[in-house]
């Protein structure tokens, strides 16, 4: 770290490769983008944290206009929460019990902040234990917290969630049997969705989703119960989400960095607009007749979603990543008549998905001014790296 | 930390999930078994510290006969030279300057205690660069410091390396030129190879790389230069370098926890018989009708070498390990007659490839007495987690 943050002020060729870069004016724009998509929609962001980690870029969402942020683990909530992020939907089912007992630890501690905490839930016996440690809870503390409560349902993804429609509606009244248990809507997140390479693909998806929410909203209202939210969508659908008035809050967060692997979606003329703002900064370590070798394989980005694509300054340079194993890469010209770049040149590389590349590091180096004649403006702390339980 | 050291002496059941543990039974076999195997072709084991990056395994393979350890990152060296460890080949090549002035001072240090540091080179370039930052170094704290160093030949892997024959040879008498650089030998290692499905497929290319090599180190000794060590060989061929009487030391790292993907190779009848040592231990966290989900995705284990199998217990619990994303897994029944685990079960995801997968955990969990009834004996520290650099 104290070897990082003597690179701030240093232009962008001293960053040691290979390391996870944010170009900050792409970021920057990114993050305005979606505020005012969001404003124009009126609904509200609640970008998915799962995707940098870090409590400073939860603040800066925040800042720019989102409600709070989404989490997948107890961890990172825990992460955010020490880095003074307050509001915060742990958007998954938690149900062992030593996970619950820290889900009521944070959702008190939020809530002396002024904050509070939501998560999901998909079976009785998930609210039970719920119900049990916030119960517990209250007894050993004598401070009368609540959580707000979500029922997850399964609009496609097929993962987790209840089915949509009456299931749903008998755990809402199972819900507000316990005093400590706040109801307070549903998530229909479609996460296969997001990938759909069509736009006819992603607005039957969607349509479908909506549906789905929209019927177990109406079934759960017959019963007396509000629904105040329905919460989903990410970066390949949200356009969809926004306008089927049906969903209150947005939780897309790649639109921050964008994967390699959303550019492949073919473009609805709704979908905003985001630029690549992660990079990994790699160099040519081994240089061959046909081809060259970088700094950086699996070990320093994903490839779950495909191979990182190599940031292209010219058409000249345009170059192919094949895969090196854990450290390195494998480039070849695009074209015919790509040059390769010599021993030591520095390259970019898009990464396929953002979400666990980022998890790969413990800082992100934010550069301002451009990627060949930037400065290093800031060091991100990863808070969340490896919080997995 | 604190956390996981309260866990020394507790029941398996206690460890939180998702989470990464070692059968140290198991483990301990592979150690003897390796060492066995060694000393039987009475070649050396220098194994690959990149798989599990952490120093103290890396104490304990010395301890059970390994003349030292490799690594393929400059960072991973220094965190194990911090821990303790002196005989390091750096099995890459480095070309950066701020790389190179970082292995100068590690080299300086390993000396200090007794050890040496070895690297790969495989251009005059690389040659150049290393040769000037001893020579700097040699300046500046009027220490004589040597590294001993390979020539990395292309023996079928097609990524780094020299082609075999004159190339080399004319490498060779470059590195002779600089007093600082002491030529030790060759670096013939066929990636590759190691997960050749059939045993003629990985017979075949392990024959050609002993051919290469020994054709190579012929053509450099008739130069008046002796090649002492030939090195390469990875935990699915080294059974056929052990056996070529040419490779003086095996890198064989995977040995010590074994990939499920390794599981997938046709078993020759010499090759050495390893264990299953390295699990995710995960629990179902939603249950529906025809599938469980499990809190263990792609950030808590690497996909590059296929998903994670799932260890069974007994012939009816076999389930299949679908991917769900970051971090969840999706499991259904491997065969009609397996049960569906229940809400909150334990289960144990065997990696497809360990060496990306332990490099996603800070820590690993020694477990003592199998993966039922064990004790916690230990936290193992990944000292070299992230080392990228």
């Amino acid at each position: 770290m104290n070897t990082l943050q003597r690179l701030i002020g240093q232009p962008v060729g001293h960053i040691d490769t290979p390391a996870l870069v944010i170009d900050l004016d792409a970021m920057d724009r990114n993050l305005a983008t979606m505020a005012k998509f969001a404003r124009t929609h009126k609904v509200k962001l609640r970008p998915h944290a799962k995707m940098h980690k870090s409590a400073e870029l939860a603040r800066l969402q925040i800042k720019s206009g989102a409600v709070g942020v989404c989490v997948q683990k107890t961890s990172e909530a825990e992460a955010l929460v020490a880095g003074g992020v307050y509001d915060i939907f742990i958007s998954n089912e938690v149900v062992a019990p030593l996970k619950l007992a820290r889900v009521a630890a944070l959702t008190r501690l939020a809530q002396q902040h002024g904050g509070r905490i939501a998560i999901c839930v998909d079976s009785v016996e998930g609210v039970n234990r719920l119900a049990h440690v916030m119960n517990e809870s209250r007894a050993a503390t004598g401070v009368a917290t609540t959580i707000d409560v979500l029922i997850e349902i399964n609009v496609g993804q097929n993962r987790c969630g209840m089915e949509p429609g009456e299931p749903a509606v008998a755990l809402a009244l199972e819900i507000r049997k316990h005093p400590p248990l706040n109801f307070v809507g549903l998530q229909a997140y479609h996460g296969r969705a997001q990938h759909l390479r069509t736009v006819a693909e992603r607005r039957a998806a969607i349509a479908a989703a909506v549906k789905a929410a929209s019927d177990t909203r109406q079934r759960i209202e017959a019963q007396g119960v509000a629904v105040g939210l329905i919460t989903g969508a990410g970066t390949g659908t949200c356009a969809l989400e926004a306008a089927s008035g049906v969903y209150g809050e947005l939780q897309a967060g790649s639109y921050l960095f964008m994967d390699a692997d959303y550019g492949a979606n073919e473009r609805d003329a709704a979908d905003p607009r985001f630029e690549h703002a992660l990079f990994v900064k790699t160099q040519v370590m081994s240089a061959h007749a046909g081809h060259v070798v970088c700094d950086a394989g699996h070990k320093s980005h994903a490839i779950d979603s495909g191979l990182p694509q190599v940031h292209a300054f010219s058409e000249r340079s345009r170059l192919e990543y094949a895969n090196g194993g854990d450290e390195h890469g494998i480039l070849r010209p695009a074209a015919g008549s790509s040059r390769l770049p010599s021993l030591g040149s520095m390259l970019w590389l898009i990464p396929g998905h953002c979400d666990p590349t980022v998890n790969l590091h413990d800082h992100l180096i934010g550069v301002r001014g451009g990627l060949l004649k930037g400065v290093v403006e800031r060091i991100i702390k990863v808070d969340g790296r490896g919080a997995l339980t």
